[in-house]
C-alpha cells in the first residue's frame, strides 16, 4: 500500500468535452392553479421560447438539451444541457430563473459535470482528439429516448475497499469486466458519463437513456454484481423520467 | 473474491409486472380549515372522483390503486398505485396535484418502482410468463387489508458483508431459509415486493398488508436474525398506516 | 456465523400491549401573538377539553397519555399517547390536528411503537398473559412525574458487532446484566419499553420517567458501559421534558 | 471484550453542577428591516430587559447567562444559560419566545446539556462537593471573553475503536494525557465540559472561551492528535462567535 | 499505536493569516422579479456600494474580497472575504443582511476558517514570519481568475485509516508526495487552503482558481490516487463558479 503514487498508482487519463447542468425542478401547483389565465398562457408562451432557442444551439453544433418528466416527488422535470463552458451553463440557468414559468417552480436538485471519455481502455499511441467518433461521444447530441435514468456516484474509499489504492492493472482488469456488461445492452441503453470531481458532490453523473424502462434496472441490477460496483460502487440518488416534448410539457401544465 | 462476474458471481434472473407508485402526503390543515365550507365540499367531491376512477382501472385490469391513513407525523397518508407504465403513474400524480384537494396537501415522501418476482428459487426450464399464478403476482389487486406497512430496503455491500460478492449459491441458500420464514406467516401477511435498482434510492421496496398490525413486527422482527437480514440487510424509514376507504378518508377530512 | 437461524439464532419472544404514539411539537409563537385574546382562549379552551378528555380513556382503562414541556428547540412539547389500536392513535393525532390550538404549533417529530416486554428473562412454562403484574406493565398508566426522557434506538448489525448473529445464549447473558443496571435505579427511574420494528425507523422507543433528570444521565451513561450498549447500541436523538399539566400548559401559553 | 461490565468496565463517575442550554438563533432581516422604528424600538427595549435580568441572577448566584455573535450563517448569535433547573431553563426558552424581538428571529440549533466534572483523576476518599473550587467549577459564572467556540461530542463505540470497551486503566492514562495538553492551554482557553448523555443526541458539548480565536484552533488541533481525540473522538458542529454586550448587540441591530 | 502523543505523534506546526469567510448566497427569483424598477435600481446601487468597499480595503492591506457565480442550484453566487479579525467578518455579513439586495437573496452555506500554511516541510531554524513570501500567502490578495472551486475536507479518522495516528515522519513523507502533485500546476491553478479546526465542521476549506476549469477536475482528480487523499481523504461538497465583476453582478441581476 506504500508504492509511490507517480508509478502503478497513477490516474487513469480522461478526455472531456461539453460542460453538463442537469436542473431538476419542481411545479408549484397551488401558485400555477392560483395565477390566471393570461399569466399561464404568457407564462407557457415564454417557456416555449426558452425550449425553442435550445434547437437553434444544436443546429449551431455548441450544445444540446432535452427534457424530460420526473416520476415521484423528487421532481416535476429535469431540463438537462451540455455546452461549451461553464458560462453558457450559468446563463441558462439564469435565463430560466427570470422567465414567468420558474415563478411557478421550485429547485429540486441539480448537477454540475462535464462529458467525460476515460481512457482505461484506450491505446497509448494515437490522439483521441483525431477520431470523430471520439469526439462525437464528447460532444453528443443528446438523444430523444422515451426514458431518462440518472444518478451521480463515487468510488468507494473505505478500508480494504479503496478504489485508488488499486494499481492501474487491477483497475483497468475490473473496468474491462465492467465495460463487457454495458456493451451487452447496446442497442438498448445509451450512456453518458459526466465527470464532476472538482465540480460537483459526487465523481461522475451517469445519465441513462432508453426506449424500455426495465432496460435501466436490468443493466443496472447486473452491473451491481460485478466487482466494479459490488466492492467500489457508492451510489447516490435515482431519478427516473420520460420525455418531455413541447406538447407534452403543454399537456403538463394545462388545468 | 476475484472470480469473474459472469459466471458464479451472476445476478438472480426477475420478473417484473405494473410499475409501482407509493405517494405519500401531508395536509394542511391550517389551509383546510381556513377554506370555506363550499370550497371543501367541491374539493371532497373532485377527490371521490379521482378515487373512483380507480375501481375503473382495476376492473380494466389495467392496474390497481388503495389509500391508508399515515400513523404519525411521517405524512397523513398514502395512495399506492400500480399501472402498466411509468407514464399512467406520472399521469395519476400529475391528476392529483391538479385537483382542488391537492391545495391542501404537501408531498411527504414517494418510491418510484415495479412488482417484482425473484427468480432464486425458480426452476430454469419453464416459462414463468405461461404461468398465471406467476402473471397472477406480478399484476396483483392490492389487497384491502385493516393495516399496510412499508418500507425500502438494500442488501449491504459493507467490507465483508457484501451480498453482491457472494456466489449464486450462498444467496440461493440463504433466500430460501429466508423465504421459509415469509411462508410461516401465510395468511396472516400479505408482501408485495418491487424492484427499483435504477429507478429510485434504495434496490426494493417491501409492502406488507395484514389485518393485525403486530404481524408485520413480528414478521420483520424474526426475519432481521435470519442472515440475510442480519448481515446484508439495510433498511430505510417504515411507514405504517389504517385503512382509508372512501367513507372514512371523509371522515378525517370531516371539520 | 453460519448456523440456521431456527435453531441458535432464534429471536427472543416478545409480549405487546398499548399502541404507543410519541407526538412531538412546537410552538409558532409568531401567530401566537399575532392571534387577538378571543382566539387564544378559544383554542386553550379547545386544547384543554382535548387534554380532559385524556382522563376519561384513563378511567376507561383503555389507554393513558400525558404531555411533557421539551426543553431546547427541538420540540416545545410531546404529547404522549397509548391506545389499544393503531386506529385510535391515528384518530387522536386527526382530532389533535382540527382544532384550533393546532393551528399555533408545527410538527417536530413523532414516534410510533407498541409496548413491548421482551421475554429473553422469562420462564417458558408461564402464560405470561395470566399474570397480571406483566399485563399493567403491558397497559401501563403513565406516570406523572416531573421529568420525562425518550430516545429511539437500535441493536448494531456492524460487521464483528452485529447483534442479530449472536446466539439466544449470548444474546440473554448481555441482557441479564444490563437489566441488573436498570432495575439497580428501580424508585427512581421508571421505564417504558415499546417495540417498534416494522412500525418506525428504530428497533425501540425507551421513554423514561424521574423525579430528578440526573438520573437520566447517570442510567443511560452507566449502560453505555455495559457491553450491550457498548457494542451493540445505536442511539437516535435524545428528548428531554419537564410535566405539563392543565395550569403549566396554560401557563406556558399565557403571553 | 467479555469481561464483566461491574469491574474493570466500570463508568467513571461524575460531578454535575448547573443545566446548560446553549440557545443559536438567527436574524430575520428582511422582517426586521420591514418593521417601523417605533416596533423595532420597542423590540429592543424587552430584548435589553430580558438581557438586563440575567445580572440579577448572577447576583443571586442562581445562573449565569452570555450572548455572542456567531461568525457564518448558521446562526446570528447564541444565548448559552446555566441554571439550577431544567424548568428554569425552559422558562427563559419561553420567556424570551414570547417577546417581541423574538418574532424576528428563527431557531438555528440548541442544545441541553449539564456542567459536568469528570472523576478519572480524582481521589476517591474526599468528598468532591466539600471542595469549593469543584463547586466553583460546577456552577461557574460564564466568562466574558472577546470569542467563544462550542462544539458537541461524542467517543467513539467503532469496532476496535470503542472507548466504552476499554477498561477504566486505560481510560484514566488516556484522559491524563488528554488533560495535560488542556492545561498546556491555562491562561489561554477556559472551557466548560457539559454532559448530555441522556440529554441531547451528542454526549458531551465543549464550550471553550479566549481572547484570541486562534488559540481555540491549535488546542483543538493539537488534541486531535492525541489518542483519545484520534482514535476515539467524534464531533458535531463547531460553531464561534464574539463577544456580544447590550452594546454590540444594539450596535448589530441598528438599521 | 500506544506511543505518547506528545513525541512521534506531534501535531504539525501551523502558521495562520487572514481570517475567512465564505459566503454562499442564492436568489429570491420571484421577490425580485415582482420589485418595481425603482427598488431594483436601488438595491444595485447598495450592492454596487458594498463591492466598491473591497477595494478600498485591499489598497489598505487589511483584507481582500471576490465574488464568483455559483453554477447549480446549491448557490447563486459566492462572497469570499479575508479580514483580519472574526469580528471583521462579521461586521461584513451584518453589513450585507442589512442591504436593500439582501432581501432578494437566501443564505444557501458558509464557511468561516483562517489562511493556514502548514510547516510539514519547513526548516525548523528559521522565523518565517519574517520571510515576505510566506507573509504573502498568509495574507494574500485573492486572485481574479475566470473560475474559482471550493470544498471542505477533514483528514479520516476510521479504524486503519486514521491520519491523526500516524508518525510525524509518514505524515511528512506523505505530503510531500501530495505537494508535488500540486506543484505541477503551477502557472495553472492557484490555491489558497484554510484552516476550520474549531471554526467550521470540516478540518480545512481547499479554494482553488483557475482560468480553466477542467484544471480543477485534473488535480483533484490525480491527487485522489495520492495515498494522502486516496486513504485519508474525507471531501465534502464541491462549490464551482465563474467570476462575477461588477459588470457581471449587474447582467445576471437585469430582467
Amino acid at each position: 500500500m506504500n508504492q509511490p503514487a507517480s508509478t502503478t498508482n497513477e490516474a487513469a487519463a480522461t478526455l472531456e468535452g461539453w460542460y453538463a447542468l442537469h436542473d431538476f425542478r419542481s411545479i408549484n401547483w397551488t401558485a400555477w392553479k392560483a395565477a390566471d389565465d393570461e399569466e399561464r398562457a404568457g407564462a407557457l408562451d415564454e417557456l416555449n421560447d426558452f425550449v425553442k432557442e435550445w434547437s437553434n444551439i444544436e443546429a449551431a453544433g455548441s450544445g444540446s438539451s432535452t427534457a424530460y418528466a420526473i416520476i415521484g416527488q423528487k421532481a416535476d422535470f429535469v431540463m438537462m444541457h451540455l455546452r461549451e463552458t461553464l458560462e453558457d451553463l450559468n446563463k441558462l440557468e439564469t435565463e430560466f430563473n427570470k422567465t414567468t414559468f420558474a415563478k411557478y417552480t421550485t429547485k429540486a436538485y441539480s448537477y454540475v459535470s462535464v462529458v467525460e471519455l476515460s481512457n482505461y481502455l484506450g491505446g497509448k499511441d494515437e490522439d483521441p482528439m483525431q477520431n470523430p467518433q471520439i469526439v462525437a461521444r464528447l460532444k453528443p447530441i443528446l438523444p430523444k429516448n422515451r426514458y431518462i435514468c440518472f444518478y451521480p456516484m463515487n468510488k468507494k474509499r473505505d478500508l480494504s475497499d479503496n478504489w485508488y489504492m488499486l494499481s492501474m492493472e487491477e483497475r483497468r482488469g475490473m473496468m474491462r469486466s465492467h465495460g463487457l456488461i454495458g456493451r451487452s445492452y447496446a442497442g438498448k441503453v445509451k450512456q453518458i458519463i459526466t465527470g464532476s470531481v472538482g465540480f460537483d458532490d459526487w465523481e461522475w453523473g451517469v445519465t441513462l437513456f432508453s426506449e424500455d424502462a426495465l432496460q435501466f434496472k436490468k443493466l443496472v441490477y447486473e452491473m451491481r454484481f460485478d466487482e466494479v460496483s459490488a466492492r467500489f460502487g457508492e451510489f447516490g440518488a435515482f431519478y427516473i423520467g420520460s420525455l418531455l416534448d413541447a406538447e407534452l410539457f403543454g399537456e403538463m401544465m394545462r388545468l
